[in-house]
């Protein structure tokens, strides 16, 4: 229907999540009516984050140096580190502005299934780096899902013998949740990690 | 929260019609995950639309060459020419796949609240289309709004010393679309335009 090069980037907005055909002939179209500024600006922060982005290569987050901006601040506590599976949890997490510690990407969670290993993780790098620095506590963030629970016990029984704290998030009710409405895995969950008030 | 060169894209995207920030930032995610191949490929069509997309040279539809794959197809009723806002409303009597004629796109509609007038839209070269090639019927598919209208009507007073034919493209209930449910502008103007069975 549309010239070739217009149809090839309608179908390469397409593979976005979430977009759909036409959402992907709209933001076409968008770039269209003023081609050469909109075109540019796009491409021009398409190629800083090809060319600047990178892993951080202390903790597996996204960085624009050697160092992640969190791993690079001093004013963190880096005695503690907060293990997440991916990047998009440390931005969960940094939103609460309830933690002050450094982090730790594994890049997924264990998954015999599809054939994820300790090996397809940076597990290795955590534990060296809970090895080589002086850290106090592990805080294991992964989901709280199947696969989530495996991982954070697989990382449980590997740290613990280093001698440092490992912790999990509480799992429960969510705030401002109606108990009737509660799925009963959730409210299982809730009754078993209950605490004294 | 992001650095720098990451937060620049999710600008970026968030500036597309219907792109929030929670969209652009899965967006820019999803590019983060093999960002090599996926910038590179959203890169390359981007920059192809921005070399080789340029408008029809004879009916301003975007087009990859010197006229866009309408105006260079023969087999075509290059008599008929159809006058729509913009090129997204060819995309839409495409569809229709009842249409054979060829397109001429404005580039807008008459609006002198916001200063267009017909200088500003593409209304000299389609007299000179009317007057240079054998044509003979224009058919003026604006909005049916209040700025659709006016271009219609203006576009008329205009083509009809040409000695060309000018339509309007019908008015009047929507198929399928319930009487009671039509609000009264459409109705009256179904009652105006009745035509005999």
């Amino acid at each position: 229907m549309f010239e070739e090069p217009i149809e090839e980037l309608i179908e390469q907005f397409s593979k976005f999540p979430g977009i759909g055909k036409k959402s992907a002939q709209r933001m076409v179209f968008y770039l269209l009516k003023e081609p050469g500024p909109r075109i540019d600006a796009l491409i021009g922060a398409l190629d800083s984050v090809r060319k600047n982005v990178a892993l951080c290569h202390r903790c597996f987050n996204y960085a624009a140096g050697e160092l992640c901006s969190i791993c690079a601040d001093p004013r963190r506590d880096h005695t503690i580190i907060c293990v997440v599976e991916s990047p998009q949890d440390i931005l969960a997490i940094e939103k609460t502005a309830a933690y002050r510690g450094v982090y730790h990407v594994l890049g997924g969670a264990l998954n015999p299934i599809e054939g994820i290993g300790p090996e397809q993780l940076r597990t290795k790098e955590l534990s060296d780096r809970v090895v080589s620095a002086d850290v106090k506590e592990v805080i294991i963030a992964t989901n709280p899902n199947v696969e989530g629970e495996q991982t954070a016990m697989f990382l449980a029984s590997q740290l613990r013998p280093l001698g440092v704290r490992v912790t999990r998030l509480a799992s429960g009710l969510p705030v401002g949740a109606d108990l009737e409405y509660a799925d009963e895995l959730t409210l299982g969950r809730a009754l078993e990690w209950r605490r004294d008030i």
